[in-house]
This record gives structure tokens, C-alpha cells and sequence, in this order.
């Protein structure tokens, strides 16, 4: 029994589907995990999910997820579905005794979230894990300025200055995606890119955002009508009537962490020429570092002990075999890639399965990022107006 | 009487003044401006203001600067004294018919800012030319950028993202200064960076801000007594009994322009690593630009209408004869200083004195400058809310 | 037998041999190749080469490569093995029908590659296929730079200028290691490094270094006896007696380009701070390119067509759909790592192999670079003196 | 008689000229410098040369270099004119009793440059001080670079990597120039780019170069006639019959420092995109460094003794109080240009004769960077054979 691998039934396959695969699929060649298998990759189109599973690695496949949930034979549930499935299933899988891993952001509301936050607990104490699948924070660059910041040497935080920048937006007319629609996404790039941007910043903070005010802007009110909610990020289609675009295109907010600091966030996907510009810079009494996740392999990092017309930003190639997760990989300087969080992250969560240890980042501190994104929308209405969070 | 020179009285020698007076003395060695003369440096000190004009290039000094304003032989005041006597010395020097130069801030408040505006009206009328100094408008670098824009080259904007960090603050047993009290200074970084700021977003973009929603922060409440009005940026003091700071360490604001875009910006003079950090990002439909003033003679442009996948920031090194003002200077790459945007300015304004055209930047404009600054306090004291400019 | 997969044996699990597996495990997830099985890993050591197999997802081991070579059921031969084994192996492996991977550098002398390209020569015209693995010509900014020159874009070349810098000899009591021994390794960075280097800058050019004038410099002499061969790239040992560094720590060569350029190359395992720096520099009359593979997803393009005024060096970001392979993977600005290299050149080699089409790079190729290795051996022994290469 | 200023007299004002002139009209208004006075410019056409008198800030003007130095009222003659010139007036001026300042490079050849530094060894003796113009010793990121390898940061160097990088003779027809003719220039990029490479890697390492390895190549053999000898860079005219290029585009060479590190130089006006790029790394055992002239107020600096996981290389913005001569300018992170290095020369001279202290770089030094560049001449012709210094 203590051999059996755990066995993994994943929901969906489109880009995070794939990414998850990878991670599953790779994760024992590179960390001393326990045995995992791809059991079962589950989707409603039979053909389509065949094919992705063979792909993608998996054993076999399934069409009804509340059947996979119902098997003996599942450890574990992956949920890559849209948003708007997560609480359902989460809950379900929760239920029926599966540890869960779902996709960020945790929910579709603060309600749902809320909801996931009491299943798990109940889960919790019959020893079930669950995480929310906020990769970022499995970047080498990311743990290494988390750990900086826990040691004090950045030391008491002035200001956090971060923001997602996409631009795939940019192009008036684009055609319509189910990510444009707010029943199915929830929100745009407030939830897409402002719930990365809210866990960084609190998880390598080490702090809450208190308070905050901020906005929400939809720059292209209405596009062409195209896909029906397929699997790439923006539909292929185009050409037909238009349709409305209810989410926001960009999302902001500036805040106060616990600690004094002062935080400022920008999310949008109209930012023309940054394809995947996360950025986050911390300014302490003692030092700063900055990051960009366009170039996720390195951290740079101000060290205010250094001498006195020795200053600088240091740029820390974070690939060496004593950087966090880096030496499982390659030799010192040889690059790893986006996807490797995500194996980063599954490798984590297998070790807290076997280790009985909390597995993070947790449906509560999902739900702490979903609240951040509720009070930037509550302020939005509220013509900016400081909102507190408890 | 064509041929006379404009003679300069310039008034105060500390940081500003040096820079100013390299400007007076280097100016017509690169640019062919009307003949100007450094006539006389003004302050109250009378050996320190005769070594200073002696290092500095000036002809004679003077110690009462209403004397000077009375003279017959002065065609130029610049004043370089602090924000509290802006009001008081360009009104005056208006009214005596002399054409005036004001550092930036143009003023405390808005209400002098106003006056200010309104004596300027008048003297314009008898010919007179004024200009607040915003001398980043003549980097070459944003030069290019607003030519960029004002072609159509990035095309609707939707986000401005503009930073000034500094970092000379961010020890807090530093020594307070006379920048650190409100009745000599007006505000701490929202005036003195944010300044800046406020009016490069706003001539570069060729936007107003019209609407605002801000904050302010002082992280460092109170320190140990230092100097009582001299000339370095942090007094050299310190150790005496401590005293408030009375002004913003840091200032925020979120906004919206008159093209529709979003604007963020952030000031502060606690961001360690950073010592003259002034960035600007603009994103368009058709490109996107950034710049950083501690690299000042590179720009960066996105250009939306190079090819697919050969797309990227270019690194424009603003340093060849074809751009502006570079020409005057040295060969291709061969980099410019901070202080030559003073040169260049100063080069404006003596053109628009010899051509009797508008002289930039106006009062007018410093004035909105000036609003823009007091609608962030103003929302500051409103829990955030957003603040419409007229 | 058409969907039978192709079967893989791979010889080595140390670096490459992980390397290796990865491209094996993943290439059909990503990639539209016919069928491969990672069929039996081949190593001495048969309980270490059980652990490897079932890590790195083999389904079968063996201990003695010439058993494999000579089974029905192995349609490819993988050599990861060390330099003084390829000759060997490969020749054998090309007599007994299989298709061949020979890991980079192709051999340890030019004999032996001239031996290897022969054997190739008559298994090509029994429809085998190998390939000497330089896998940076499939990192897709590399194959930007390609195409960019082929079309014409860079224009006539008159600078190449390329560096592999790496540190992990830089401190003189650092153990010794099997790298370091003439008899095992057959050089330093020379055959190391200065292959890639020559390989790259051949490829990306499309012309052959004509003429070299090179060196050769070993800084640290003796080295306490470490390792006796295992897979680290340094001993872990140490401490022992002193023993006789046999290799080149490093290498350099200024050639001449069939095209009419100077090239300067330069490798070292002792430039401290430079982990995996594979630099590339490019010229011409037209445009210009560089390249960092610390930072592989970026290529830097200067396009001489740009409008005066607004040319500079373009960062562009080679993570979109339409670059070369990026498309199978993430979307736009997701970064690939160092090892997704490996999994292009898999690719290209099935498909070469479904295709019926010459397989690159060749082992021809191989020989070419292995004869600019001793022509810079050989004007080391002379003074510096140019060698031709025919 | 201790209160009379120093007078200038400075030969030439072209490029250089303007340069020379900015230093002496600034040097005392940011050094305490003994004073100093621009006397008399002088040049052949007596128009041109009193409108850029009136323009750069000369007292007087002369057309007779002879005349000048032969008068008791000159102190300092400052050499701009072309280096055909150098010997001639500079071993003039120093038998006329005057102390000298020449442009780089010392001279056209090695017997020239003999006789200069045996002149100058018989004015030392009585007092006079002379110096050749290596102006970027006096960037303060390459002094601070100095002082770092001075004091052991850097440990043993192993490597040099130079480049003096240029590009405006990429084109192929642009028009013929005096710098592209022997009899005028001396040489090509050799003396121009090549001295100042040899100058400042002695210079910061403080190590000779004692044998080389080099090679020289015009890409563009012959050139539309331009003009006769004015004072841009590259002559206006063209469309004129072909004449021919008779200096170097690019040279090169390899080759080994005192103390045992390997130095690979290159230099060109042929690098599409490079427009003043003088880079220089330097790696040792115990750190290294970094440089770029387009960039020339940062210093990259790896430290090798920064805790394992934090090291990489630290941007340092050599604009601080406590950074060589940047005190004397501007607050924090304002930068500096191109023209500062003179400025920083001038005072450096002018301190040295106050102080009868020896001036640098001395023509001896001049002396030793044309046997460098003789060398790689020298090893030109011989097939790229080691050519050693003595």
C-alpha cells in the first residue's frame, strides 16, 4: 500500500491541462516523490480528450467527472477547469475524500471561495490536502526573494511595486472568448493577473494587504463574436455580430500591507509588447530585489550591507545547485523554463501528502487573494475609495 | 542694442543654481542663441554668494534680490530660491519687465501658482517670456518619445505607468532639512518628484490628467535636528532633539487621461537602490515607450508595426546628430549628462525670447502641474476618492 | 510496423544522458513525431543504471552497449557516453543498421571523426540516419538569427564575434575531474565549449571559418586527484595528491569566414560569474544580431532598414506562436529553459526520419568543427600562426 | 606671480578641440583647480578659427602654432591638432619650456612616440609636465574598476575581453575622409579605437602586455573622394572619383598580460549598431568586472566573496559623493556624459603641476600603447605570429 503510487484524475486539457500533464508527467524524474501515476485525464469530448490523453501521457480517460470522483481508485483531483467549475467540483472531491489541487484563481467569488475554504476544512481533518496552484510562487528567483525578505535583509518593506502586463488584447477587434465573459471567467485580468499579483506580493511579503483602492478598466467594450469556449487564450473565430466584453481589460489598486508598506498593482492584457511581464519590486531599509517574469531565471537583488560606493543591483542567475529546486535540474547556468513551477509546485504538494505536513499555497490564503480581488472591485464602485479588508 | 546681450541675475546657488548657472555658461558654445551674459548672482550671504559666483562664471553679485529686480541692465531672472519665495520673486521680476525663469515646482500652492499664472498673463502681453523649468521635457530622449506619439506612432494610449524613485531617505536616523518642513518646502516627494511626474506624463503624452485618485505617505515621522537651510539635498547635521517631518516621504496617484488612458504613478524618496529613477512607460494600440532617467540617453519604442515575430523594444541610443539637440554636441554615442537638459531648455527659451514665440513650459502649465499635485492631496484626505480636475 | 514505434536505446545516464531522457519522454507530447519508445538505458553499473532507468522513464537496462547495438528490437542509438567511446560506438551502431544520436563533440580527434563520417557515409545510403547533437541550433532564437541571415537581413557579415564563458574552474583547488584528462575528455574547453562555438557560429552564418589563428592556455596545472569518472561535472573528491591538469581550462581563435568576416572566439571555464555564457555576436552591412544563452529566449536584432533616428538594438522575446517550435509549447512570453533544445533536435531527427530527409547537423558537420578545433591546436603549437582548413 | 593663472593655448578646435575647450571653460566650476586661462586658440584659417574662439570661450586666436609657442605668456599648449602633427609641436613646446597636453594617441608611430618621451624625460627635469590624452582613465567606473583590481577584489586575472566597437563606415559608399589615409591618420581603427583599448586595459589591470598576436582588415578598399580635411568624422562630400583606403577598418589581436591573463581585443567601425561601444570584462579569481562606454556611468561587479546563492554581477551607478570625481557634479543617480572624462583629465593635470607631482598618462605610457599597436601590425604581417614587447 505504501508503494502504490497515487493516482491522479485531472479535469481539462487545454493550456493548463498541458501544463499540468507536464508537471505530473515529469515531476518523479527530477524530485524524490512519492510514486505518482496519470491515471485518468477527464473531459466531455471524448475524442478530443483521448487524443489529449495520449498526448499528454495519461492512462486512461473519462467523460463525467462526479464519476471519477466516485472511484475507489483516485488520490488525487486536479482541477484545470473554468472557473466557474471550481467550487462544484472542488467540494465534490473534498467530499468524497480525494486530495485536490485546483487551478488558480480559486474561485469565480469570494462566496464560492469561502465555501471551498469550509470544505477543506472539514477535509483537513480527515487528512486531505488541497492547494490552489499559485505556480509563481514555486520560481527559484521567487523563493530566494521570500527567503531574503523572511531573514530580514531586505528589512522593514517601504514599498511593493508590482504588475502583470499582457498584451494580447491590444487589437481592437479581436474576436469574443469565454475569458471575456463574466459567467464564465468571473472577472478579466482582475482575476487572471490580479490574483498572481496578490499572492506574490502577500506570500513573499510575508504579508496581508489591509486595505486597499483601486479600479477596473474595459478598454474594448465589444468584439466580434468567435469561439464557443474552446482551448486557446483568445478565440479563433471572429467575423461575427458583435458581442459585449463584460470583464475588465485592466485591473489596479494601491494598498497597505501589514507591515506599513505601501503596495501598488497594475493587471491588464493591453499592454502592447509585454507578453508575460509579471513584475515585482520590493524596497526595504535594507535592501531590494526585482523580478520579471519574462526573464524568471534571475533575481536582482540590492543589498544595502554591501560597502559604501559598492551598491548596486546584483543580477543573481538563480540556476545553481544550491538555489531552491535548481539542483534537481541542470548544472549552474543552464536555464530552466516557465513550466518547471508547476513541477516545482506537484513535487511540493506530493511532500506534504507523504510528510502529513500543510500544503500550500491553501484554500485559505486562496480565499484571502479572492478578497483582495472583491475589495478592488468593491472600490472601483465606490470611486476608489479605501476599502479595509478584515 | 541687437547685438547686447541678455543679461542674467540669478538668484541662489545651491544645487539648482549650479546646474543652472553650467547652463548660462555652456550654452552658446553648442547652440546658436542671442549673445547672454551671466551678469549677476544673487544671495544673502555675501562671501559665499562672491566665492560661488566666482567658481560659477558670473560677472558680479548682489545680496538683495529687489535691488536687482529694480535694475535697468537685467533682461533675465531665474529663480533658483526655495518654493516658498517662487510667488513673491517672479511676480515682482514680471512687473519690472523682466522675462523670468522659475525651477520647478512653479509654486507652494495653487493659489500662488495662480497669481503667478495671472502676472504672466499681463507681462505676456508687454512681450515678456516666463517658463517654469521642467527640464526633462528637453532630455532627448523624451523628445523623441513625444514625437513619437504626436505622429501617431503608439497610437490610442491606454496605460502610462511613470515612477520617480529616489532613495536618499531611507535611512530613518537621517537628518531632517529644510525640504522635510512644509512651510519651506510645500510637500516632500509629491512636490518635488511628483512634480515632474505630473508634467512629463502630460506633455509627452499631450494628455491632461482628469481625474485622480491618490495618496501620501510619511514612513519616517521625525528626525534628529540638522542644518537650518543649507545648501546640500540632506542636511549634514543630525544628533540634535528630533523634529516632525511635515511632509510626504512618498506620494501615489491613479488617474485617468484625457484620451481615455489609465496613468499610475508613484513617487518616493525611500525606494533604496534607486537614486534618480525616474521611469515612464506608455502603452498604445500601435506601440509603447519606456525610458528610465538614470540611463537618460536611450529610449525604448515597441513599434506594432514591425513585423510578426521580429517584434520587440528597441533600444533607441538618443546620441545621433539627427536627434534632437544631439547634434549640437558630440558624435554618435558618445552620452550626455543630466545637466545638459538644462542647456537645452535654457537654448528654448533664449530662441523663443529671439523669435517672440510661446515660451514652454508655461505658468499655464506649471499652474495645472500645481492642481494635479493638490487634487492628490486632496483625495489623500478623502479616504482615496477620485478627484476631478476642471 | 508502420505505428510500431521506434525503439531507443541510450547509452550514458550521467548530464547528457538525463538531457537525453527528458527530449525522449516528452518530444511525442509536444511535437506530431512518429512513435518512440524509451526502449533500455545502457550503463557499467547495473544497480545505478535501474535506479536512472526508472527515473528517467526507461523501460528496460542493460550493461554492455554491443548486445544492444546488436538486438533486432533497437531501432536508435543514443550516445551519451564519453567522448573517447563515440568513434566506437557509433561506427558499430552504424554497422548494425541502427539510426545514431552521437553527443556533442562528435569525436575526440579528427581521425576519429573522419573514421565516424565514413561509417555514416555507407549506413546514409542504406537509409540511416545520425546526427552529432548541437542542440543550440535549435534554440529558436538561434534559428531567428539563421533565417534572418539567410534572408538577407543582416546583409554581408563582417564581425562575428562569439564567447562561451563558464566558471566552475575558476578556483585552483577545485578537485580534479575526468574532464580534465587528455586521454578521457580528449581536450578542455576547447572540444567542450569551442565546439558549440564553432558549430553555432558556422551554422548561424551559413559559411565555414576558412582560416584560424588560435591558442590554447591552461591556467591551473595540478589539481588534488577527485573523482575517478563519475557523473558530476566536478570531482566531488579532492584532497588527495596533486595530478597533472591535461586539457586547456581555456581556448580562443580569430578566423576568417568564407563570406569575407573576422570571427574572434573565445571559451573558458574560469571567467567567474559567467555560468552558461554561450555569447553571439553578428554584424553585417545591413543588421545585426546578438545572442545570450543565459537568457535564451531573447534575440537582439538591429535592423539597418529602420527609419534614421529610431534604430536600435530589438529585444525580441522568441516565445511566440509563429517563432520556430515555440508554438507547441506555451503561450506568448512563457519561457522555454535550456533543455526544451534537446527535445527540438528529437524532433527534427524523427521527422527526418519519417521524411526520408538528410538528418543535421551532420556527421560531416561534426568533422568540419572537429577540424577547426586542431587548426587551433596546431597555430597554438605554431606561434599563433593562420591555419587553413580545406 | 602664484595668483596668475595658468594660459592656455590649445591647437585645434574640431571634434576634439570643442572637448578640450568644454574642459578648460568648466574645469574650476567643479575643481579646485589652480586658475586657469583660456588664452588662444589656434588654428590656419583666421575666420574660422575666431568664430569658434568667440563660440568656445577663447580670449584670442593665432594662426602660427611656432609663434605661439615662443611666446613668454603661454603656459600650457594642448595638442587637438591631427596626429601627423603630435611629434612636431609637442617636442617644440616642451623645448620652449611649456607643459604639453596631446591628444591620443601619442603619435603615428613608434619613432615618433620615442622621440616625444625622450623630449618630455628632459622638460621633466625641469619642471614640465606632459601628458597624453587616455581621457577614459578618468570615467569613474573605470577608475572605480581600477581601484577594485588594485586592491585585490578582482585576485588573479585570467582574463581580458576589450572591444572598441563603432559603426559609421558600414556603409559602403560613404565618402573618403583624412582618417582613412595614412599619410594623415597613421593608421585606422588601429590608433584611433585600438590606443585607447591598449591604454585602458594596461591602465586598469596595471599590467603590460607583453606579447601579441594580431591582424588588421579594410573591408572597404576604396571610397568616393570627400573632403580635404575638415572637421567632421567622416567627410560630406563624396560622388567624387575612387580613391583609395589606405588604414584598417577593424583590427585585432590576442594576447597575454604581465601577470599571466589572457587578453582578446578587437576594434572596428564596421559594428552595424554599435556607436561608441568600448566594453571591457575583466575576470579574476576572487571577482570581475564589466564596462560598456555607451553606458559609462555603471559598473557591472562580481564579487566573488558574496555568499554562495546571492553572488552575480552588481550594477553599480558610479554617480555617488563618494565616487571618483563625482562629488564635484551632481546629487546621486545624475548622470554624467562623455565630455566629464575630460573635464576630470584636465584637472587631474592641473593638480599635478600645482603639486609637482608626476602627470598622467605619461608620454612614456603614450609610448608603450604604440609599440601594442606596432605589434599587432608587425604580427599583421606575419601571419598572425606572437610579436613580443619588451
Amino acid at each position: 500500500m505504501a508503494n502504490s503510487p497515487l493516482r491522479v484524475a485531472s479535469i481539462g486539457y487545454a493550456f493548463m491541462g498541458k501544463a499540468h500533464s507536464q508537471a505530473w508527467r515529469n515531476v518523479a524524474s527530477y524530485f524524490d516523490v512519492p510514486p505518482v501515476e496519470q491515471a485518468v485525464l477527464v473531459g466531455r469530448q471524448p475524442d478530443a480528450v483521448k487524443a489529449a490523453a495520449q498526448k499528454l501521457g495519461w492512462l486512461s480517460t473519462a467523460s463525467d467527472w462526479r464519476e471519477v470522483i466516485a472511484r475507489d481508485d483516485i488520490d488525487i483531483v486536479d482541477i484545470c477547469a473554468p472557473g466557474r467549475m471550481h467550487a462544484e467540483v472542488a467540494i465534490a472531491a473534498l467530499e468524497a475524500g480525494k486530495h485536490v489541487i485546483v487551478e488558480k484563481p480559486l474561485a469565480n467569488s469570494v462566496e464560492e471561495a469561502q465555501r471551498m475554504a469550509a470544505a477543506f476544512e472539514a477535509a483537513e481533518a480527515r487528512g486531505q490536502h488541497a492547494i490552489v496552484n499559485f505556480n509563481y510562487r514555486r520560481v527559484p528567483a521567487l523563493v530566494v526573494a521570500q527567503r531574503l525578505i523572511a531573514d530580514g535583509r531586505i528589512g522593514t518593506i517601504r514599498h511593493v511595486r508590482a504588475a502583470y502586463l499582457q498584451d494580447w488584447l491590444t487589437d481592437s477587434s479581436g474576436p469574443m472568448s469565454w475569458r471575456l465573459r463574466k459567467e464564465d471567467a468571473g472577472s478579466g485580468a482582475l482575476g487572471d493577473l490580479g490574483s498572481h499579483v496578490a499572492d506574490i506580493v502577500q506570500h513573499v511579503t510575508g504579508q496581508n494587504i489591509l486595505a486597499i483602492s483601486g479600479g477596473l478598466r474595459t478598454f474594448v467594450t465589444e468584439r466580434p463574436a468567435g469561439d464557443s469556449g474552446g482551448g486557446g487564450i483568445l478565440g479563433s473565430g471572429g467575423g461575427g455580430p458583435l458581442e459585449p466584453v463584460t470583464v475588465d481589460d485592466a485591473a489596479w489598486g494601491t494598498g497597505e500591507l501589514s507591515g506599513g508598506a505601501v503596495v501598488q498593482m497594475e493587471v491588464t492584457r493591453m499592454a502592447l509588447g509585454r507578453k508575460n511581464g509579471l513584475t515585482l519590486e520590493i524596497y526595504g531599509d535594507r535592501g531590494a530585489i526585482t523580478f520579471d517574469l519574462e526573464n524568471l531565471n534571475e533575481l536582482q537583488f540590492f543589498d544595502g550591507r554591501d560597502a559604501a560606493g559598492e551598491q548596486g543591483f546584483r543580477r543573481i542567475l538563480v540556476t545553481e545547485a544550491d538555489h531552491p529546486y535548481v539542483g534537481a535540474w541542470w548544472p549552474d547556468g543552464h536555464i530552466i523554463g516557465w513550466e518547471h513551477s508547476f513541477t516545482h509546485q506537484f513535487a511540493e504538494f506530493l511532500w506534504s501528502i507523504r510528510d502529513s505536513t500543510p500544503s500550500t499555497p491553501s484554500f485559505a490564503e486562496g480565499l484571502r487573494v479572492q478578497r483582495v480581488l472583491a475589495a478592488i472591485e468593491e472600490s472601483a464602485s465606490n470611486s476608489g475609495s479605501y476599502i479595509r479588508l478584515d
